[in-house]
C-alpha cells in the first residue's frame, strides 16, 4: 500500500485516539496536504514543532495498528468483497445465458465468500 | 445486544490495549466465566482487587469503543452480510425456477449491498 494511502487510513480508524492537537496537525499534513512551512505559519509556532507532531502522531497511530491490527483486516476484508464483485459480474453473465448449473455453482462460491467475511470479521 | 456477548466482543477488538494483567482477569472473568473467588484464589489476591480490575478493564474498553465504535460499525457490518445471504438464498430459490428476469433483479440487490459494505467499512 502506498504510505500516504497508509497514513490517511491510519487516521481514519485510529485518529480519535490523538489529541485534538494531535488530530490537527496531522490532518493538516497527511489529509489536506498542507506543507510544514504552512501548517506553522497558521499555528504560528516552529517547521520543527510541527514536524515533531507528526512523526510522534504517526508513532502513536503506528502502536495502535501493531496491537489492534484494523488496517490490516480492513485490507483483508476488501480483498474479499473485491472477490464477491467480480463473482457478482461472472453469476450475472451466466443467468444472462441461462445456465442455470453454472449458475448456481457460482451462487455457492459466492456464499462461500460471504459466509467467510462474516465468521473472519 | 446481551452484556456478556458485547463485554466479549470489547475484549475481542481492544483486548490488546489493556495490560498483560487485566487481559488476564479479564479473560478470566468474562471469557471462561470464572467467579471472582476463583480469579482471587488462583492468582492469590483478594476477591475485591480482582474485582476492581474487572470494573476498571470494561471502563477502559468502553472508552476506546466510545471514541472508535468498532463495535457499532461490526454489527451494522454483519447486519448487513445477513441482508447479503438472505438475498442469496431467494436468488438460489429464483434460479432453481428458471425465473431469469427476477434473478437479475435479486442479483442487482446483492451487488449494491456488497458495495454498501465495502464502502462505508
Amino acid at each position: 500500500m502506498e504510505d500516504a494511502v497508509r497514513k490517511a487510513l491510519m487516521y481514519d480508524f485510529y485518529g480519535p485516539l490523538l489529541t485534538p492537537r494531535q488530530q490537527d496537525i496531522y490532518e493538516m499534513y497527511y489529509g489536506q496536504d498542507m506543507s510544514l512551512g504552512e501548517i506553522a505559519e497558521q499555528l504560528d509556532i516552529s517547521r520543527q514543532a510541527v514536524w515533531d507532531i507528526v512523526k510522534r502522531s504517526a508513532v502513536i497511530l503506528e502502536e495502535y495498528e501493531q496491537k489492534l491490527g484494523l488496517i490490516a483486516r480492513h485490507m483483508e476484508q476488501q480483498e474479499h468483497l473485491a472477490q464477491v464483485e467480480s463473482c457478482l459480474k461472472k453469476l450475472r453473465r451466466l443467468i444472462e445465458n441461462q445456465e442455470r448449473a453454472a449458475s448456481i455453482g457460482a451462487l455457492a462460491e459466492i456464499e462461500q465468500l460471504i459466509h467467510r467475511i462474516r465468521f473472519e470479521a
